[in-house]
């Protein structure tokens, strides 16, 4: 059909693909060729052998991508645009092809220069969230390895922040002396509220509770999920201490995985909010078509 | 001769010995068989390679170990004795060995119930100090992966805090994003200052800090050795802020590697005291000495 479009989410370590017409989802298919994987002559045959069944007989079909594979080292770089801006209003980069009947379109990352920050594929989700709640202003908040505060307002995104929060912790729980200390599975969901009032009040003392969990394992036989529910709580906690100027008073959505997002959402209702949530993929899918009908 | 000893510093990864007569180091060895490569029966083989011809012609010779060789893990465990308590004042284990040249024995950690801590090594080194400064009364601060704040009093450790800021920088510097922005060589003295400040008075704000060397690399081409001095600044800062009851008003000697001790001189220097240093290796041997001498 005319309006037969192809949606894609291209990250660092993976490969999404939807058939689309018009905001209707036909097809879907993943693959594991992230663009960390990548050389820059990679992309178009992984794309292709996803998403050839679905390319129009005659002509090109439109392609819409978001994530990485929009970076420096992806298959071609959308430069950043910087905030205040519309998360996904205009910039779209067109990758070269060989194969005549794709036509595909970058949507680049947001920059900010002070506090220096970067974002590539939050601003697709960011843009879901904003083309089905035009009127919004308030606070973005989407949980991740790198997780993003944004403020909204008046559609663009007026400023933001990243914190690492979720790659330490996973580098501490899988890498650092604590390895053994605290458990892949399982979680004490007390022990994580109350993590995250202490890192509120006490954010400095992040360096030292991490390591008093290995002394309280030795000492004390420290329950490993309650050792993995305080290292996420301290890690959240120091966040918001951190975030405070943007949450506090604010109207607050989260966007992301729902396991991930029900912590964040744990720790700001025990701060008095009542947080909002959003599911990430269906965003991402909302932004490429918001990105796909506005270009 | 018959006060002829062997002084004994096993690690995690080293395992280091000094051949001593009485105080006086007569020779030195060194290898690779730290704790961490060894099973139990590896033990008394790693060290006679080291210290065999050493040994006295008739009778056991004396051999004092501290470390992790005392770990659970280690040769024989020597159970943490818990502070208050001189640092080295007894409960010295001895190992079982099949060679009767040898009379090993392990001094023991310490640790402290709340907040939970251990310390395994750094003990000795604070030992070595006291026996030389027995009227010390203030804080020792051992710098090094798991840095050690100790309050000292009446030959006594009455308390100590240990941070896991050098393990984290470690992870960030060498396995996080920031792996590539954040060089292993240089280091921008002013930026460290600056970062510590930064973070003294902002410890919460860290994992979005972090992330900005990232990203300031991506848009403003910030130099690696900045990056690196920024991020240990941070680390370092956001320490001071939670050690502040330890350090504020207090006496501060640092013991540790010299070029490690310098940025924590660095820093306490910035926040208006004058930090006095000793050698970590010659306060090992020195605790070591003291624990010869008084079992």
């Amino acid at each position: 059909m005319s309006d037969d479009w192809i949606a894609v989410d291209w990250g660092t370590s993976h490969l999404r693909a939807w058939a689309m017409t018009g905001p209707e989802i036909r097809a879907s298919a993943h693959s594991e060729d992230g663009m960390g994987r990548l050389s820059p002559e990679a992309f178009e045959p992984a794309l292709l052998k996803l998403v050839e069944p679905w390319l129009k007989p005659e002509g090109a079909t439109p392609v819409v991508a978001c994530g990485m594979v929009g970076a420096r080292q992806g298959w071609v770089e959308a430069p950043y645009r910087p905030v205040p801006c519309a998360p996904a209003g205009g910039g779209l980069i067109r990758a070269l092809v060989h194969d005549e009947r794709l036509d595909v379109r970058i949507i680049p990352g947001l920059s900010q220069a002070s506090p220096a920050d970067v974002m590539r594929g939050e601003e697709t989700q960011i843009a879901g969230f904003v083309a089905a709640n035009p009127e919004y202003d308030g606070i973005l908040c989407l949980p991740g390895t790198h997780t993003k505060w944004a403020h909204i307002s008046a559609r663009e995104v007026v400023s933001f922040r990243t914190f690492m929060s979720g790659e330490l912790f996973a580098l501490i729980a899988g890498q650092s002396v604590l390895r053994h200390s605290v458990t892949t599975e399982g979680f004490d969901g007390d022990a994580f509220l109350e993590a995250v009032s202490e890192s509120l009040s006490r954010p400095e003392s992040f360096a030292a509770r991490a390591f008093s969990l290995r002394a309280e394992g030795l000492l004390a036989k420290l329950p490993a999920d309650t050792a993995r529910a305080r290292l996420s709580g301290w890690l959240i906690g120091m966040e918001l201490a951190a975030a405070r100027p943007y949450w506090l008073g604010q109207p607050v959505v989260l966007i992301g995985a729902p396991a991930l997002s029900q912590f964040y959402a744990q720790a700001l209702e025990a701060q008095g909010l009542t947080p909002l949530t959003a599911d990430g993929d269906a965003m991402t899918l909302a932004g490429l078509a918001a990105a796909h009908l506005g270009h």
